[in-house]
């Protein structure tokens, strides 16, 4: 019995990561028959920004990918991120849509399901993890960690505690910027399995270059379950090298029991596969420390540099990375984690650009503050509030008790162009990029983006004796 | 006073891993008042494989990079690694040889001496640790780290032990390739610690993704001093990113006391300055967990990978990979590192393609056998040597008690070309490449290899949302 036990990301968040969530299933099939006989106690293989990717870029049906993975995968777990009422997509689905979102991804061989709030508001949570229950599925409550003035570990404990109150299997700490540091990780353990009786998962992203450090020192703290990407599909914005960490953890108590021989044939496989997706590589994904300065994401940055070039004010940069823990503070200190993340950084860009903040409010940021994303985790700027929503009703009860079952409406919306339930739960996720997917489909004239050919190899211009020293 | 001190290796250790050791002085020269300000214990800046490169392809006079990088760093421990009796070359230099050399660095600047043989024979070190000590420096003695049947934390004691009775003012653990792991490192820490009364230093790499939990449970352990390198030169074959590790320790009992923002602006430096060499980029600098499994390093695989090619016999590269712990336990097990590491390699090589092991024999391995670098750390194979010495006599006594004193020979051959002990020097270091050097810098005809102009900018591609979970 290995006393750690991996998740392995290749399949979702190492490529959401660092190249774009582009990884076509074509790709990963053939790796299928090596990772089933891993041992990993899941792959994580779906959700996220996956489903949004296979529409827009890859014309893939993501439920398709869903059911190869499931057969050439029989041995292992399947795993996916669900971003709690938000489900795949970018706005709150009534219940009905939830519930039915969870049981066709359970039906198409989901076992494991990651269901996180991006405000932590539990409230958020409840409809997903009663629908995994309800499917006999594993239910994993989700923390996302964040620094601020009012998040402490004492917080954490509490929604642990909540979390499994509410029935969860398990618990996942999500360190979705690399804010964790290796000690404040042990302490977050520690606290959390004194409190908690339910099997403890790390996600911490190696964006900081801390994540190996943290992802021990849970261990040691008691964490049994830590998530870990192949090494060729690993480091900066992705996570921990599985191999590495099977090889810190090998001959201790910590023995991950996996076979680090095999798990490298993995990760030679991988290597040559993100040569294909050249294109797709970034300049922001490797060790970016800032986040531990200013808690900004490294990611962030790189989006806001892009906001801020098409604005001709890259100069402005410093202010506005200045500005966000401002606008963060108004807004009740949300984790930035999608779509928080957007919605303070395009309010920031504005506040510093227009040179009055505040001055345009954009309709993400009056949502907010209205409540419609649910409860911040902390009260919001008052004046700003009222600013914002002038007359307008706060939303105090759970967004989602304010939306009818809509699942009826949709499926009459889509029409003959949906030939199943998943398919009107791709238009429900994706109205027009799951609309144009299903037209497509339906007129045979899907098409993915074209993939660039290889970059010519580079040839080895060592020809003084390399040294080992 | 910072409980945990950082040796920044950017200068040195990260270009040789990671650019084939060809950045240039110009480059280093505009940043060394920010590295000059942090509070760095040292500045690794010279050494390795640095001389050769400047002489051999940058046509910069590595003496005048020491005065340079002295001058422009007046504050900040400047730091060398040297092997031994081979001071910088590839052959053992007598000793009147090794006191000239260390007696000029010192002058020229260097504080700090890294003193190592690649057999962990410290008769190999005597000479250069008592040089430094004369020239009233810093000498650090070196315990090259390997794994064999015949090394354990016992030996490692003992020559901890040794090397303070020689007088060295530090210890350091030099794992070059990579093996160290978490635990063994905590382990190795607290024997020698306990053992011995000297400050401890880190130098393990990154090449299987563990050197920065290494460094973490070797600092727990009670290691006082780590090497590092800026994120933009780090991970991989190179070291642990030091704004990492500050940030891993800040505000806990091992904070560094250092500026993480600062560190920071220095990081973005190299990120751009990286970018001028990208044709020394090499595929094989990653993160590669192998030699956690057959110990051969990584850059030693990439090396044989480019023998086997130019054979046409990239397929026989298993078969070398096997053969190479055989050749490394027939010559007792010397760690891999320069010039063992190349001597290993080649004979296995040798061994694989000829088809009959030990048909041919290098000169290296024969003079290997007879004792020609010192003693090996266990017997060799009695019949391997007898084989390939025949009648000649074995060198049991340290390989340099039988050179005479050669700087005066060294003096005349090279004549009016060297106008300084510096320049004999380095000509004593590389016969030809040095005597070519000095040539073309008479004629005023040295001329640095070209660089290639810079790629194209990669565009962003990210048209979708970039998500953070
Ligand atoms: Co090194
Ligand atoms: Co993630």
């Amino acid at each position: 019995m290995p006393k750690v036990n991996i998740s392995e990301l290749a399949l979702r968040d190492a490529h959401q990561s660092l190249l774009a969530t582009r990884m076509r299933l074509a790709d990963m099939l053939p790796i299928c028959p090596k990772l089933d006989a891993i041992g990993y106690w899941s792959l994580e293989c779906w959700g996220g920004a996956t489903f949004d990717a296979c529409l827009r870029f890859l014309k893939e049906d993501p439920w398709e990918r869903l059911r190869l993975l499931r057969e050439a995968l029989p041995n292992t777990r399947l795993q996916m991120l669900l971003r709690g009422q938000n489900l795949l997509g970018y706005r709150h689905y009534s219940d009905d849509v939830v519930r039915a979102f969870v049981a066709r991804a359970a039906a198409n061989g989901m076992d494991v399901f990651r269901i996180f709030d991006a405000l932590n508001d539990l409230r958020n949570l409840v409809t997903a993890i009663e629908a995994t229950k309800e499917a006999d599925k594993h239910a994993q409550g989700t923390i996302c960690y964040t620094l601020s003035p009012v998040h402490d570990a004492g917080g954490y404990v509490k929604m642990g505690r909540e979390l499994a109150a509410m029935g969860c299997d398990s618990i996942a700490v999500k360190d979705m910027a690399g804010l964790l540091t290796p000690y404040a990780a042990s302490e977050l353990v520690k606290a959390l399995k004194d409190a908690v009786d339910l099997p403890l998962h790390l996600h911490s992203h190696a964006t900081a270059g801390l994540a190996e450090m943290c992802h021990l020192k849970a261990i040691e703290a008691g964490c049994e379950h830590i998530d870990t990407a192949i090494s060729s599909m690993a480091g900066g914005t992705s996570h921990s090298p599985t191999e590495s960490m099977v090889a810190a953890l090998r001959e201790t108590p910590y023995d991950t029991g996996l076979d680090l021989e095999k798990i490298q044939e993995i990760g030679i496989y991988f290597y040559q596969i993100r040569k294909r997706y050249h294109q797709f590589e970034s300049e922001f994904t490797g060790v970016d420390t800032r986040v531990q300065v200013n808690q900004v994401p490294g990611g962030m940055i790189s989006n806001l540099a892009h906001q801020l070039k098409e604005q001709n004010a890259l100069d402005r940069m410093e202010e506005v990375l200045a500005e966000i823990p401002r606008v963060r503070a108004d807004l009740g200190y949300p984790p930035l984690v999608t779509p928080t993340s957007q919605i303070v950084g395009t309010q920031a860009v504005l506040n510093v650009l227009t040179g009055k903040r505040y001055q345009t409010i954009t309709n993400e940021v009056k949502r907010y503050l209205q409540g419609g994303y649910g409860r911040a985790p902390a009260p919001v700027d008052d004046k700003l509030q009222r600013q914002a929503i002038g007359n307008e009703e706060l939303i105090e009860c759970r967004p989602a008790d304010l939306l009818h079952a809509e699942m009826e409406r949709l499926a009459a919306d889509i029409g003959k162009l949906a030939t199943s339930d998943e398919d009107v739960l791709t238009y429900a996720m994706f109205p027009e990029i799951g609309h144009s997917f299903l037209e497509h489909r339906a007129a045979g004239t899907l098409e993915p983006e074209p993939l660039e050919p290889p970059s010519s190899t580079v040839d080895d211009n060592r020809t003084a004796p390399t040294e080992f020293n």
